[in-house]
């Protein structure tokens, strides 16, 4: 079987399992009674986009409510204190292979960070959950670079940087330089616009995992684990190829109808949740557009814009965030691989939030199934 | 917040979400259409746990048919061929801290392995995820003990026993000897009976993972991280704590009358499936007494066996598999934190037949929540 992401003969609304059924109460976010708006604990995302820095709305989503202006520099300056990784992290990073994809290099980090700390920090109180989520939103940007430049360029980094932000931090460290100022706001934008989207399919398991009881380590790792999947964070590192298999705009378009026609799915392109447009999508195309202005090169937008027209057009189908998402951070220097890292970053402060609210909720989540199986057979040996 | 498993003031039954919900279709598991028995792909529980070994069974779940004798044969040789670990998982055991939870081990054991494989061999085919899940089925075993004996003891194990199965090769390095016919035979009825069991909490994290593309490795570190809750999986260790107050039956019957007019749950009790008795708990309580019996010490069992009776008459619960699986765990001298890693060890076929069913099915679980959360605020900096 071939386990292309691109699928003939089916669609993206047909292949989602329980979509649009309320499976619990959330305070954490919501589409709105339109389903085409986002709202962070009440706030717009729009708003909070264009007006906050990453860390503010961590601190949302983590402590509930928007931090003041001393509380936000007390938590950026707490968050860069936690950027070192233990001994025993850096020994486990230094023996997985270059060839790793780096999702899997977050989700054995994480949880090996998480065997550092004692059952009893395990069990304790939710205000231990958020210093340790604290912990894990500092220093995963530690673990993804410390394992890709030992890995690939032989060399343990330091991580010691002047970037006061999480984003910054990360591009410091990727690039041995601070970003310019361009792309540190586009990196705030993304990370804010990734952080929280309700029951979307890695909180949904980070949820499963925490109604168990189990502890916030094993629930992040969870979550890590179902980002990974092309139908979901996965999909912003295959929006980059499909735009990559294009030198121009007008070859993007034929080739693009030509797909539509063998009824192919794009990957990068409508959503489960929204109908009419996905609204983090404006904010996410212009903070592409001006790094890819500030780099004087707009192939790479020109074609994904095209392909957004075609689809529209053609399907009435709009991009979702992964599209232009993949175009920023490619136009960062950001190997598509650190894509759904970089998703996987910023969700680390929504499933956070939504460890916590199961856990006050105190339910396990256990479904039923509809048999399709055999009849009962007897048993000859 | 103190997050005790014994929580006052609610049961079991309100605190499931989803219970009796159908979320998809399986043929692999039924609970059958009297809600009081169990079948895997049409055979019945019962059967299987007296006629097959567990090497059977785990084929059954992961191949869809009982093998033959000579099938058997094989793939008992190719699981005991597939134990070794290779030099990076060996690298990472050894840097986890002894006071690590054995589940937090295997959780990061398994993500390490499967950094291993190449992004080719995670995409490829249904055949390759099958020899994927017997990898991990051969040696999650040599895992948990290398590091259980590094950590605890200093030594560094060799994996070469002579035993043919899976239950009986983790007793030999636990305990540096063969395990006697009993132990042998409890192991191969406690592993089939933990086998499998429809949409449980951690197979449905499993299911989730898959459903959006994501790698084997993937689902069953996330199916390892949901077990580990003290609401599923962790309830076997908490069976044995709460048995192990006691000094007798009387002591016991006394305690627990108390704490039941406190309204406090006895976990190892009741189930959100079955709602007359748990059918895997006659088999697992023969076993127990069994083991019990050839140790010439009926103490733990004596007083397993009148809660069981205490609860029945006080609150019409019986008792689940974790009760006497938990007897009979420690009646082979297994360590308490050991309990869910078997428990873990038996269901990585479980999860594989559900993850090769949702892979095959193809579709994302993404559901939506009810909101309520605070309506929309202007943002005001």
């Amino acid at each position: 079987m071939n386990m292309s992401t691109e699928t003939p003969n089916s669609t993206i609304k047909k292949s989602v399992l329980l979509s649009g059924v309320n499976v619990g109460d959330t305070a954490i976010c919501t589409v709105g009674k339109t389903g085409d708006h986002l709202f962070y604990r009440g706030y717009s995302v729009d708003d909070l986009a264009n007006n906050c820095v990453f860390e503010e709305v961590a601190y949302l989503l983590i402590y509930g409510n928007l931090p003041s202006p001393a509380e936000l520099s007390a938590y950026q300056e707490k968050l860069s204190g936690l950027r070192d990784l233990p001994d025993i992290v850096r020994t486990v990073l230094e023996v997985i292979p270059a060839s790793a994809h780096p999702m899997d290099v977050i989700r054995t980090g994480v949880s090996v960070l998480g065997t550092t700390f004692t059952e009893e920090e395990n069990n304790s109180s939710m205000e231990n959950v958020r210093h340790q989520a604290d912990r894990v939103l500092a220093c995963l940007g530690s673990m993804l670079l410390y394992w890709y430049q030992f890995s690939h360029n032989n060399r343990r980094i330091s991580f010691a940087t002047k970037d006061e932000s999480i984003g910054g931090y990360f591009l410091s460290l990727l690039h041995g330089r601070q970003p310019t100022k361009n792309q540190l706001s586009a990196m705030h934008a993304s990370l804010i616009l990734y952080a929280e989207h309700e029951f979307n399919a890695s909180t949904f398991a980070a949820r499963v995992i925490a109604g168990t009881g189990a502890d916030f380590f094993s629930a992040v790792t969870g979550g890590i684990c179902a980002l990974r999947g092309a139908k979901h964070g996965g999909a912003n590192e295959v929006a980059i190829e499909i735009m990559q298999r294009y030198n121009c705009p007008d070859e993007a378009e034929r080739d693009i109808q030509r797909r539509l026609k063998n009824k192919e799915i794009i990957i990068g392109f409508g959503h489960p949740v929204y109908t009419v447009a996905d609204p983090r999508n404006d904010i996410i195309k212009k903070a592409a557009k001006k790094l890819a202005t500030e780099s004087n090169d707009l192939t790479l937008f020109d074609i994904a814009a095209r392909i957004e027209t075609v689809m529209w057009q053609k399907k009435r189908m709009f991009p979702n965030l992964d599209w232009f998402s993949a175009v920023s951070y490619h136009m960062m220097n950001v190997p598509t691989k650190m894509f759904t890292p970089l998703f996987a970053l910023a969700r680390v402060s929504g499933w956070t939030a939504h460890y916590i609210e199961q856990r006050l909720d105190n339910k396990i989540i256990r479904p039923s199934a509809n048999y399709i199986g055999p009849e009962p057979k007897d048993f000859v040996k």
